[in-house]
């Protein structure tokens, strides 16, 4: 049973996810999953599963067959599990709680060779629709407070099956990231009666010395203070808290930039591995107007190491000006 | 000229290393710097690093010569610049810093393929009388808020020479994760007029689950709410907020169970990358009931991803308590 911890110090939650328990010998031995030629997303291993809870597929498919363009499922090793009961306790001096919540993976294609940069517009459209549908599914359960929706792109990356896929996992908190940004939105907010994401925008269209690409309603561009080489974020023009709210010219237009984007970073470092995380705000009505949803991804290319954990500071060697530059170069 | 920049969001700092500066390429072709059989930390390449700034060696050795046993070099790429000014500036909307700051290696032995699991006890003192000495001379410059002394070991834990060797990064600003640690041991102090880590020790004496090891001055355990599999914490069992104002017969002490739990990390987990972090207060007089100096050892079994990132919560698959069962049973 998955059980979340908290940190006594910095109040940091931790999964101890019990369904993947692992001991010594499994983290020397190397892995090589994806070495057998098996892969439970290719069509005909729809079985091995656990039932899909939505499917882009034709109507005279049935559900958990071949036939599906885009495909959800429970993660079959959940770090959390929604049949659980929210329960809180101590521990001693610690606390704990039930490890509830949701954990389900979007396969983006039937094609096990493709990635999200080279989907076409209409599948890349279709996967950022399956996003927002679940989005919306879950955050009907009050339970949950937090819908993260991320990409592990590659073995360094963190992904474990090499066949194209999203994540969604869905807590009964705030994570700790994530209220870093509301809180200082918010700090902005008070002082200067703006969004600090809208401020960034203007301030990134006056110098345009860091955008990447924009169209009509969203602009992408490597941040000012960039942690990582080539991160880039993207940002909705118009000023939105909320993920789920964005509409269907929106979706076309969201799906088109985030894979523009992942395609210039596949051409310009040649297929590297790479996280996205959309950052919005908790399922219920706060931020509203001093938070502003987002996209970030982070490129996997130096290793973060003592001083980054240690400080919570990041060396990036490259510039975002530099990084901007070459991503703009590409030719889609 | 290396630069803080801050995040306007979450106030992060980023280093952008300019004296690092790399290209797409440096990503995208294989590193393999050690492959040349040249190691500038070798007897007999002094004259290929900066001038030494400590050396423990023969009184008739000339510095930057070979015969010295430990050797403190500022590093020949480093992050930050002691030459500098500290000057603020903005830039629009945004804040930035000038690189100021100290960053040196420890070369903690001559004998390149050695590491600090298989050093003796007598040349792991030394190398902890290194980090003391380097401490408290850097400690003097006023300007300096922040000295963080670091192990990277392995290549996927960021060690990009394979040379036993530490490093220090010493910065005129407290960074943003001690600043969390200190705000939540003073938050724990400010309830219970005690100090959470004093707390923890006793937690962790009367279950006897988590410990791994201690001596007559430290304990070493698997935290209750550890981030990473086999992460081991080290705590001196009398309260110091100052690592350096550790004693001598402490140095001895903690010399050797730093080294210890490092050959249990070596041993069950097949010599993994790990990083290590000592975090004390800040140099100026910070935190002295409420905080408390430790080391924190995070070998790098498992790839911080999408969630992690965009959360500030990790999924841990080794509960603590198997952790600390796996180290304990290993033969010193």
């Amino acid at each position: 049973m998955p059980e979340y911890r908290k940190d006594p110090v910095v109040k940091r939650w931790v999964i101890i996810a019990t369904e993947r328990a692992k001991r010594p010998h499994d983290f020397t031995v190397p892995k090589d999953k994806n070495k057998s030629g098996f892969c439970p997303f290719d069509y005909g291993n729809e079985h091995t599963t656990p039932p899909e809870v939505l499917a882009f597929r034709p109507e005279d498919t049935e559900p958990n067959t071949p036939g599906w363009w885009v495909r959800v499922v429970p993660n079959k090793f959940p770090a959390v599990d929604p049949e659980l009961e929210i329960q809180k306790y101590g521990h001693g001096m610690y606390d704990a709680m039930t490890g509830f919540g949701y954990h389900e993976v979007i396969i983006e294609t039937p094609d096990h060779n493709s990635t999200f940069a080279l989907l076409d517009d209409k599948q890349a459209t279709e996967v950022v629709w399956a996003y927002v549908k679940r989005f919306n599914a879950i955050a009907k359960d009050q339970r949950i407070k937090y819908i993260l929706i991320f990409r592990n792109h590659g073995i360094m990356g963190g992904a474990s099956l090499s066949h194209p896929h999203s994540q969604i996992i869905a807590i009964p908190s705030v994570p700790k990231r994530v209220l870093e940004e509301l809180n200082g939105a918010k700090d902005y907010f008070d002082y200067k009666e703006r969004c600090v994401f809208c401020d960034m925008i203007s301030q990134e269209t006056i110098e345009n010395k860091r955008i990447v690409e924009e169209n009509e309603a969203f602009i992408a561009f490597a941040p000012y203070a960039s942690r990582f080489p080539f991160e880039v974020w993207i940002v909705p023009k118009v000023h939105s808290h909320n993920f789920g709210s964005i509409d269907e010219n929106e979706i076309s237009e969201f799906a088109k930039i985030l894979r523009n984007i992942l395609y210039r970073i596949y051409k310009v470092l040649d297929n590297p591995p790479y996280n996205f995380v959309i950052h919005t705000s908790p399922t219920y009505e706060e931020g509203k107007i001093y938070y502003h949803w987002h996209v970030e991804i982070m490129p996997r290319l130096t290793r973060v190491a003592g001083f980054e954990w240690g400080s919570g500071f990041y060396i990036n060697p490259v510039p975002p000006e530099d990084a901007a530059k070459y991503l703009k170069e590409v030719e889609l």
